[in-house]
């Protein structure tokens, strides 16, 4: 069982995480390039400050390019018995790649999807790990560490083999994309008729108990408008990970229908547009047969 | 302030209100053309059994033509200084109609948007709420009874005049609906990938706790899950009652862009159909440029 | 047979028609309130010219109060055995109001749907008409003098009763809006990957004989890229006249499913937004959950 | 210039392909597998056939492991200057590998996106082509016997280098997806309305002129209808090639909106489900909070 791991990346969840595990018992090394974070100055510090066998480091970089360069140097730096875990937002198909990479040097590897952003620290995190049942097994007190307090399967759960957490996680955010999506329509449509209801804020704080809609999403969106009733101080601009466009991509190879997720995912890809090409063309169109006028020259 | 009440309708919900109510405290007298449940034999006896002055009837029948009814005949009923709370799904516009209707005779109106289903009972009802602040205020022991335990912003609201609560529920639905089809399609494509995630349920059941998509309906369906893994013993057919219609009625009006609450409520529409005219049509298309079979007669 | 008709109403389409009647022998008065293409100065006048019986005025002013106001005009001046013809866009359920009015005085009414834009001049118009056999037999010179050229049944339709033709128009709209937005999203792929397929228009072009694709909104999307390659003078900003929103409606109402329409017409009113209301709530909410910068600085 | 060519795969497509090119004066040497329509008894004798230099074989077979099979023949059996043309509906980045591992042998290659189905033998196909220069210049006399009457650049496209010709395919692909549901909503439509439009077949064919909605598919809908006016002899599950579904992937990888073709292939997807998991999660949920029954026995 893990008394000290290895933690690589102390960015906004990292260095969270960190704080946990130290005020649950589990002594954490970590290293992030900031020295003004990190416990130690390289990666090879790290893993030479880890009590052996069966050492264990948690990587939490951001996904792609640079947790692949973590994990392929930890494959050098680690060696039989140890184990990896990618506790970022890696795609299954990586996890597999990188698991058989390491499994032929003896590595373990685990990819945990961890949901909870910056309210981690102090409610716990909801995990969801692939891997084998051994290293999971030895990962145990570092997971119970991270979760929330309750029962155990409402915070945690061993999902399948390696890629089995990062699916899982995928598979969460897409739905993260259309619960927000729903809030932010119903939100815009209560916006639209202020002459009928005349307190959006109230509400939407009335939602939050009782109601069939409540959810900590929405405990997020009352915040969200107590700080800011109208949300003025907010551009209508919308990034998106990578977890949502996989999440639609993975449903088009096995033919699921997803109407509601991806348009929550087309809303932000358009919201970030200045000029959408797609709409200029309409108007266009409409300019050709009707001889309609585009954008009314009062606007 | 109330403390005798009358309560029109005790189905599903009328049924568990009026047991709600009792245990705070509130006399409540009922009717339902059902005798075993009434307890009274008409409406004009539950009026006559109601202590003046500012009596106070709840009625909560279906929505449309049973509200209605049961609306008019208590405008007959009722007199100068009295109040109907409408706390059925009406549609906001009739609410609007109703009140105007009722103030010519000097009855007061009151509509309430209920949320929480049968286990209002028990946790309490979300209840938004619309009228005069008079009427709001004669009727707060009623709806502090009802609603759940907590702070009372963050389970009722006076949104606004009348129609406002129902205004209010509307969005509320819609955006459930939202909700629903978002969990609903991660579901799926959990449940299309096995190979990946082998514990659909168990999946479900880590999110109760630290995600981001924690909420009351992602608990119902863990509870579905336990109690039927692969849902085998549901049917993939889904009733919509008005308010999900009237929300993205409500958005066209309003030139406000709905496309996640729309695609849930089409997919619905779909999940009733037998034989889609629509998808016949594309087969027919196929079939006439491609010379492509329709559906394969393995099949 | 009718030689000599009013129409009422030379705006961009009730010009074109004017000019195409005539040039096919039909008598054509026709009054508008701009005197400077005005035949006569009053709807009385028009009316005053008309020889009978069995006079026809065909009405080509916007849907709603215009029409309304106009027909009910013509009702005090027409009378028994007279037909008025709502040839503008007018909301099925408004044909049969005023039908039902006329009718009262033994006045005939026949809607007709009028599709071509301002190439029908040239081309001709597609119409669709409802209204009794008796009416519609008695325009026949008409409908012949303005639809296409080639076999009548393809260019002209008695769809059913009073309300059928704009019923008819209406799906024809909404159609016409997912052909668009189709057209449109392939173009903005396309232009998004100017390193693959370097020459769009011309891409755009070549589907203009021969392929499935190939159709007169087609056409003139090509004409459009002619004029301008990249639509660089064309505002993203599309309106949208009523049909499309009714065809919507009309589809909720009947519970059919319209996944590609509702996209249609909901990305129209995104893009006359300067800022949407919903994607302020979802980047508002990925800031409360995940400390997520909303829109980055150097935008 | 070519005057004699190879052609891999008689199917559909191919076998009126090689129709049109003799009708042209073109020779052609076909090969495929089934004996009874193929000219020779190998690819080698195909190849052995042909003239050289600059010998040309165009592949016609199915997209994925068919067509890299053959091609992958082809690059063994011919040599420098020669040209391999794919005309099937490989995904771009498959030309882009192929066309490598062909130029290491000197080989040319050129893709070639079809359009026109089972009607391209007396229409002419639409041609949308990637590759050299100098490669498409050798092949226009084959282009030009494939392509409709009318200019060139209307049937007809060089569109970019290896790749752009199934990119744009792909998207051509796409748009008719889109346009197919647009219609078939309409139709799906007016056929639940038949008490104002009671002759949807009509209303249809008089869109065949005139109309902003004109289109070959509009033909075709008119034309399936004429044959089956209410459609009974066609299933309602429609197929998907994997064109709409690379659209849909190559619009995530680039942030592009695609709303409507995206709803109009999981249009398709669900059209193919016997029972729809997403459904019967959210049949399931409203059971859980509302006692709602799942299926009306009735039903």
């Amino acid at each position: 069982m893990v008394s000290h791991m290895g933690l690589v990346g102390l960015g906004k969840m990292g260095h969270n995480m960190r704080e946990r595990l130290r005020r649950a018992g589990i002594e954490v090394t970590g290293y992030d390039p900031r020295p003004e974070v990190s416990d130690v100055e390289s990666l090879a510090d790290l893993v030479a400050a880890l009590p052996g066998p069966r050492r264990v480091v948690w990587v939490m970089v951001p996904a792609g390019e640079p947790t692949r360069g973590v994990v392929t140097e930890l494959g050098g730096l680690l060696g039989d018995g140890d184990v990896v875990v990618e506790g970022g937002n890696s795609h299954y198909p990586e996890d597999q790649a990188r698991a058989a990479e390491l499994a032929e040097r003896g590595i373990g590897y685990v990819d945990v999807g961890v949901s909870g952003g910056i309210w981690g620290l102090e409610n716990g995190y909801g995990l969801m790990c692939g891997g084998d049942a051994a290293h999971v097994e030895l990962l145990m007190p570092v997971f119970d560490a991270l979760r929330p307090e309750g029962p155990r399967d409402e915070g945690f759960v061993h999902a399948g083999n390696v890629g089995a957490g990062h699916f899982a996680k995928m598979v969460h955010n897409g739905i993260e994309y259309g619960l927000m999506q729903a809030y932010a329509e119903g939100y815009e449509l209560l916006s639209a008729k202020t002459d009928v209801v005349t307190d959006v804020h109230g509400t939407m704080r009335a939602w939050k108990r009782g109601t069939v809609v409540r959810s900590w999403l929405l405990d997020l969106m009352v915040k969200a408008l107590e700080e800011d009733p109208r949300l003025a101080a907010i551009d209508d601009w919308v990034a998106d990970s990578g977890e949502g466009r996989w999440t639609v991509d993975e449903a088009i190879d096995n033919a699921v229908p997803l109407p509601v997720i991806s348009a929550a995912l087309f809303a932000r890809f358009a919201s970030r547009q200045d000029d959408s090409p797609a709409m200029k063309a309409v108007a266009a169109l409409r300019q050709q047969f009707g001889g309609h006028a585009t954008k009314p020259s009062a606007e």
